[in-house]
């Protein structure tokens, strides 16, 4: 009954008092049914994954997932994969699986896959039945280093991205690096937008080493890209320890996401990647920090640099009007009843919310910001 | 600027560490918009009601609300009254209305309305940009003794009952009993079956007391009324504030609800109101506590008895039979992963959650019960 098991993975803790869980890092976790095993709730497991990854890694870990345990009750569930997908829909596609199943409070979800599975089969464990277990197999870079830390679930609306969801915790996560070989390029360089953001926000040497390091990332590199998840993640664990329900410094990691999710509504969600439109967004971000008098034009280069060497689009959609901009801006989340608060940077490695700046100068950042 | 406020309610406050929220509890609380006005979170409100509550309520309500605080943007939302429309659909129209009307985290949602209207706001509360305030203005007693307290939300879904939702507190409960005068008296008798429910499990003077004031009660007298509403959230409030997510001691507040859901999802939910299901299936529930030795049949007898002086049915639906009942039973939330949990009485006043019960005994109990 044994299954190949990883090598002494890097481990981390996302400290959150009775609901802090362990994100474990390294080649091979979607083999180790035993780890995997280890942080089930009950006998009751449904994998839910997309068409793409199932090809790759469904039956590789439902196998490895029943050989470390013959008792075990185990349910697939396979969606359409895409951002079009995340919507009310697809987690009622989750909800009516685990009812047909006949799954109770004891059942454990799987997400194995990106962004879309974690925050939609999170949001199907909130709220299935008030709330079960789930775990996270994130096999993108951006899901590895972004929603496996944070708690963060949920779906878009016609109105507006991730504006039905939960904080919900899991019970673990376990990032297997090697599934990155199977990602297409243009989702590993969204990743790295993410990536270059804790950078921005929190950690100007990280940023140095990312700029440094971005060829061997492309790379793949193996030692490279771990230290880069985990760096991440710590990143990320640190800021959400202080507040986990995002009252005030979480939403420093929302830089660049109030202008990126502008663009990824207008353009129809999935048209842009996520990260692709974080990391405009971040740019005029930047931009608009150095009209601020935040920081100098050799910061707003040094950030559209590292952008560009990851292998992502710095300039805006062309038919993107200021209103197409503001108009969506003011759904965002951190706003207050009458005020726009936007995540900006003090300084290349600091980022700060700031609720002060006029509208006008709003209105020629993005007026002025380059079209493609 | 001044509305007419309520004298003195009397308040007890649910204890839930951050999560606490106050109860008051009085005649004209509808009306006293300053009240109501001190627990919004920002300055964005929408009242969400049913047609039939919004004919008596929602214009007092709402114009109390901005007598009390002219600079309040009110939104209201009519959603149709009955059981039957508490499902995502319905949460979906919430979820719609808040978007459309812009509001963002900083809004309020008000539940104005019995146990749907309250459980299907407090969803949307749970789940609208990852949880934002709600406050409850129950208006039926079933709502008034039991969705008060506790922060369960939820909708249906057609194969069981409260199957999708969340635990979410409101910020404070607002309960007008004058509202009781324009309640049908079949709800106001499957209210009852509520307030005694906590006697039964809990309280065995306060059952005593039950006994004897049945009558005044159901002539509404107001002072009787009061106390009854009380004791019952005091009670309910004691037990959740032990075991907020229903790990174990919550359950014993699902006396008969475990029989009661077989009959309201076999006969289509809101045929039966979910206060009659709960009446028959605490009498079940007594049945079966006789058969496994725990009570006496003079217990079962009294039981019966102030069920029917409720003015409550105490026979269960002649077509049912015993895998009707069971195959339901089998999806209960309490249940692990292969044991059915039951919630019996150990005394008269005592409950307990037993699991245990030889199927067999269960099928003997359901099978020789009274159908009408």
């Amino acid at each position: 009954m044994s299954t190949p098991t990883s090598v002494n993975p890097l481990t981390l803790t996302v400290a959150l008092g009775d609901r802090s869980y362990p994100i474990h890092i390294g080649p091979g976790l979607v083999d180790d049914g035993e780890r995997l095993a280890s942080y089930l709730s009950g006998r009751q497991v449904m994998v839910v994954t997309n068409d793409t990854v199932a090809a790759h890694y469904l039956e590789r870990l439902t196998s490895a997932l029943s050989a470390a345990d013959d008792r075990l009750r185990i349910e697939t569930l396979v969606l359409p994969d895409g951002e079009a997908h995340k919507n009310v829909d697809g987690v009622s596609r989750i909800w009516d699986a685990l009812l047909e199943a006949g799954f109770n409070r004891k059942a454990t979800l799987v997400a194995l896959g990106g962004g879309v599975i974690g925050d939609m089969v999170g949001f199907a464990a909130a709220s299935y039945q008030r709330g079960i277990s789930f775990i996270q197999v994130p096999t993108t870079l951006l899901s590895q280093v972004d929603s496996s830390v944070g708690g963060k679930t949920g779906v878009n609306h016609p109105l507006g991205k991730n504006m039905i969801g939960a904080f919900w915790q899991p019970r673990a996560v376990l990032i297997d690096t090697a599934t990155l070989s199977t990602l297409p390029e243009r989702e590993l360089s969204a990743g790295l937008a993410e990536v270059i953001k804790y950078g921005l926000i929190h950690d100007s040497d990280f940023l140095g080493w990312l700029e440094d390091e971005m060829a061997a990332l492309r790379d793949l590199d193996d030692v490279v890209l771990a230290k880069a998840i985990e760096r991440s993640c710590a990143i990320k664990a640190e800021i959400v320890a202080l507040d986990e329900t995002e009252q005030d410094v979480r939403a420093l990691l929302n830089l660049g996401h109030t202008f990126g999710h502008a663009i990824e509504a207008y353009m129809g969600y999935g048209t842009w990647l996520h990260g692709e439109a974080v990391g405009v967004g971040m740019l005029m971000a930047a931009d608009l920090s150095m009209r601020q008098g935040f920081i100098e034009q050799a910061d707003v280069t040094r950030t559209r640099r590292v952008i560009e060497r990851a292998g992502l689009p710095v300039a805006a959609p062309r038919e993107m009007t200021v209103e197409d901009f503001v108009s969506r801006m003011k759904l965002d989340k951190k706003n207050t009843d009458d005020r726009m608060r936007l995540v900006l940077m003090r300084a290349l490695g600091e980022a700060c919310v700031y609720d002060q700046t006029p509208p006008a100068l709003l209105g020629e950042c993005i007026e002025a910001y380059p079209r493609a």
